[in-house]
């Protein structure tokens, strides 16, 4: 058996997985093995190995001091939060569900921070009560803390989300700037900022996250220089020395034919520029990049087995027993514009010759169904196994599983 | 407490809930209080009274003789669906999990009937054990189905889903026609039948869902007349009398402003010609519709609790505790083109004056979040009720609930 690198017929990335007997391999297993451990199609499998890969690269690359911040809502699955807490220096969480995942896993409370547009009493109380940072987003939600804070003795450590001045360019979904529900708008933030001070709330700092699914450079380095220096800026209003700056992310991974995987050297140059700023204007403060789909999207493929194969009226159809109830995303119904297809393979026939134009569906009565429209596959039969790659991000967490009443995905941790 | 119409902004089907002292009336309950009873927000709530009416006006204006299914698919919440068996003729299940609600629900297994492009085997095997009519979808399917009944000694009662050779104009989603991984292309039925027969299946009908969320009357006569005369050409190959035709579904329901309600009269007219000719050419078959949301979709309303209102920039932003990852299809996710409002009310303010345009956002960290964009609402605080209309269908059971770790809504059948 000798590993020969997969020939993902529309899309390079998945290029890095290997194959050996025409099997694609998942950390060194061979996919019908990983069928097996899984016990059922479909699932997600996770390569811990190319996790480890990704933020080894990172480390080597950042400049020392940068916090390296796991972005959990791209994967909450807990034992890859666990794996997870063991390599980076934090995790941001979206909601109570995703606190409790995270002190489950480990992580310090002190490493933890938690933003959200729209965060209840009961999830702020139990962020007091775990010791969290939070990333607070309007007045309201200050005074709400201030009031639960000294009503439970807890005290509230707060960084305040900005919504800056402004955008930022060539990103998949913009989450600052304009008007936004996100954070506190640049210009209230100085008032906002007395008011906390006022309150006697422990100020630790700012959080900005401009953007997402980011594949231009140039464009986060503008970003994360605006960023800083808008907290610079802000940073003169504060009632404390800040002690954080969350830069945020939006690191993009490649999904589609055409796209080119993110320059990281050049991000990484740039942002040790501010790093030597920092030292000297802000001393004592760290820098904090908050990476989710970066970290995970490519350590990931969902696997489904092919159920049918019919022709109707010229065309093929591959049907397999997972679809858009498992993978909304690769349905492109995951807020795309254009659906695309995500890089699929018959994953038990890596190597094989092509074998001309199939649609790649799943088992439900909707047309919205699909993992692939019109995409060149190799030789496929009934049995056969389907990789979507690309997966391991906003996949099983971000898809309507309940939906027609088929069975969950397994999900595995390889 | 006199009861008024209600004055849904945007959107006139929603002045069917009426209201009292301000507050929408769901099934006579003010809205404070059956959020009380589901002990928490946001939920969905489904209104008896209101299901109750459309089946009445259904089978007021039905001819005689037409079979009334529900499609689980629109809403499998076990209470509803329950309700429903009481109410309905048969129950059309679209996997082996929607199959087990039915049954539990008390439908008779011969009132059942099974569709989906990709049936796996054990799903089979389970609707053989259950009794119930499998509409088959390839050939494949046949093959399985024979081997599993023999091997078993279940018998295999099939009915054949034709995918048709017309297609069904002025609907919101399509099912049939032109080549689909749905059911068998009209011209490979015939081939099909005599396999059926020669496999010595128990062939008992056809199948034909030409589409979905039709509101246009001509188009859905049209559709039925055109599958009625496609049967009754089919009928001819088949390798015993047909006894159910079920003509499918497709009945609109109004989301959007411009939209207009169906005209039930034409179409229920239409039907009564062709079970006329049923009885004189077909003696002994059953026409079957199979409606799901048209009997659900207006009687639902998804509510959540507003947590701030914020400002950014001169935009007002109501953020509430429910959004996208409860309601997908509200949030313009769920196969739409182009995002539309669902009709909005503030729950707990009804007849109130608008107070302008604001936004109205979940609270998840990422701009997908919207469930209005830039509607009238009345004055509306911290606190209130939110009522998203028209949520009956393809809400709960089609969205991502787990989606950053947020607790599920819940359910009430009212």
């Amino acid at each position: 058996m000798t590993a020969m690198p997969v020939q993902a017929a529309p899309y390079s990335p998945a290029d890095d997985f290997s194959s050996a007997d025409g099997e694609l391999l998942i950390n060194g297993l061979k996919v019908s093995r990983v069928a097996a451990m899984a016990g059922r199609t479909p699932f997600y499998a996770y390569d811990r190995s190319r996790i480890e890969a990704r933020v080894g690269l990172l480390r080597s690359l950042l400049p020392a001091g940068v916090q390296l911040h796991y972005a959990m809502k791209a994967n909450p699955m807990q034992a890859l939060v666990g794996f997870m807490a063991q390599r980076v220096d934090g995790l941001d969480v979206a909601s109570s569900g995703e606190l409790r995942v995270a002190l489950d896993a480990g992580m310090a409370p002190s490493r933890i921070s938690f933003a959200g547009p729209g965060k209840r009493a009961d999830e702020l109380r139990q962020a007091l009560a775990a010791g969290v940072l939070l990333n607070v987003e309007s007045a309201r939600e200050v005074e709400l803390l201030a009031s639960l804070s000294e009503e439970s003795g807890w005290p509230a450590r707060v960084a305040v989300r900005i919504n800056p001045d402004f955008e930022m360019r060539a990103s998949g979904m913009r989450m600052g700037g304009g008007a936004k529900p996100f954070g506190v708008d640049a210009e209230a933030v100085p008032a906002l900022l007395r008011r906390i001070g006022g309150l006697g709330l422990a100020f630790e700092g700012f959080h900005l996250y401009a953007g997402s699914q980011n594949l231009n450079a140039e464009s986060l380095i503008d970003m994360q220089r605006r960023s800083f220096d808008l907290m610079l800026r802000l940073a003169d209003e504060a009632p404390a020395m800040p002690k954080i700056l969350n830069l945020g992310g939006g690191f993009g991974i490649p999904y589609f034919r055409n796209d080119h995987p993110l320059a990281l050297e050049p991000v990484c140059e740039a942002l040790a520029c501010i790093v030597e700023e920092v030292s000297t204007k802000l001393p004592g403060a760290e820098l904090v990049l908050e990476l989710g789909r970066y970290l995970v999207g490519e350590a990931g493929v969902y696997i489904c087995r092919v159920i049918d194969c019919k022709v109707s009226r010229g065309q093929k159809f591959v049907v397999v027993d997972g679809g858009m109830h498992h993978h909304l995303a690769a349905a492109g119904l995951f807020g795309q514009v254009v659906r695309r297809n995500y890089p699929v393979v018959v994953a038990n026939r890596i190597g094989a010759p092509s074998n001309g134009q199939v649609n790649v569906v799943g088992p439900l009565c909707t047309p919205l169904d699909v993992l692939a429209d019109k995409v060149d596959l190799t030789e496929v039969h009934p049995g056969d196994l389907i990789a979507v790659f690309q997966s391991g991000a906003y996949g099983f967490s971000s898809s309507p599983t309940a939906f027609l009443g088929h069975p969950e995905p397994a999900q595995l941790l390889v």
